[in-house]
């Protein structure tokens, strides 16, 4: 019975599932009932993994939540980087584009790194482990947004555009966690795509002559 | 020596400012320790008052943080009253509003209600005290941004553009979190007061005839 009973996968991919139910878990968990709700342990009950084999992964809640947060963008990325792929012109709208930025910063990912920061915010030590992590996602988000957008970074006041509505739906992001927002912020996103077309597509105005 | 040593302040007054130190202090100690370490009596040392005096004041964390977050707005939105009240022209340039929002959501009463909000968002109680004082700040802070910026809503996109502006310096504070963010600040908010200026004057480019 014991050896017929030895489970199928091999030990190395059971590890990897049980890393991503316990990375999964704790964002659930960290957008739900915050800090200091999240404890490796209850995170471990939440995705059914005993608590051994949690803490054999993670020995702090501080390592679970950077994992889970990074694992968590990772992710997010990697399904807006498909998404653009798929797309048959290889191009979004603008308001596409605003859309799914505006989703992203209002998910239970988004609440969970919300979570982090704030956590890191008054904790030095998880402070240096979450500003790389910070830069390179923010980056990465960067990037992608440029690339969806086809804006030219080489014109002036594009950047700092591109770099505004991220920080914008960050803002969203915020507004979002109280209350429902989603009327407002559908409203003020299509308004958005409409100020961005005009900025990605000319240089800003000049200031009028004397 | 009893009678002469009496205050001179009448009791009230001094109740008052007992109060007010108390409210400043939670401000600074939830902006530098965060939720957890903003205690009753935490503030009530940092503030040099009595536990029992500040607990005549304040019976739990969360009306403290929740008096404290409402005071430091009321303070804040009186002072960027009186800024704007007195300028010659009676009108700051789109420059001086966008950094002066800049300034507001970055200063520690930020980082105070960011602590605030987040707590609240895994708190039922909390949440039902927090959104009322949430929906009166947003809507002052709106108000004040449409006086300032001398912008005519009933213009299509203008009232969508001002809330944007409120939502991106919310997220700018949001990335000031963890590292000094003003430099890359100051060059979005440059950019974004010259876009504000093209929607706040002229109504949005209409789509292009085909």
């Amino acid at each position: 019975m014991t050896t017929q009973a030895l489970p199928r996968e091999p030990r190395q991919d059971r590890s990897r599932a049980t890393r991503r139910r316990l990375l999964e878990a704790a964002i659930d968990c960290l957008a739900s009932v915050g800090w200091a709700g999240t404890t490796v342990t209850v995170v471990a009950e939440r995705a059914g993994v005993s608590r051994g084999a949690a803490q054999h992964h993670f020995r702090t809640r501080e390592e679970l939540v950077t994992a889970a947060v990074e694992y968590g963008s990772e992710v997010r990325m990697r399904r807006m980087r498909a998404h653009l792929d798929a797309l048959a012109d290889g191009r979004p709208s603008t308001q596409d584009v605003v859309t799914m930025l505006g989703e992203m910063y209002t998910s239970p990912l988004f609440r969970a790194a919300l979570q982090l920061w704030v956590a890191a915010s008054s904790d030095d030590q998880l402070k240096a482990q979450v500003l790389p992590l910070e830069a390179r996602v923010g980056r990465e988000a960067h990037r992608l947004t440029v690339e969806a957008l086809g804006a030219d970074e080489s014109v002036p006041g594009v950047r700092e555009t591109v770099q505004a509505t991220l920080d914008l739906v960050r803002g969203l992001g915020l507004a979002d966690l109280l209350t429902d927002d989603s009327v407002r912020r559908t409203r003020l996103l299509t308004q958005w795509a409409t100020t961005l077309d005009a900025v990605l597509t000319r240089t800003p105005p000049a200031s009028s002559p004397e």
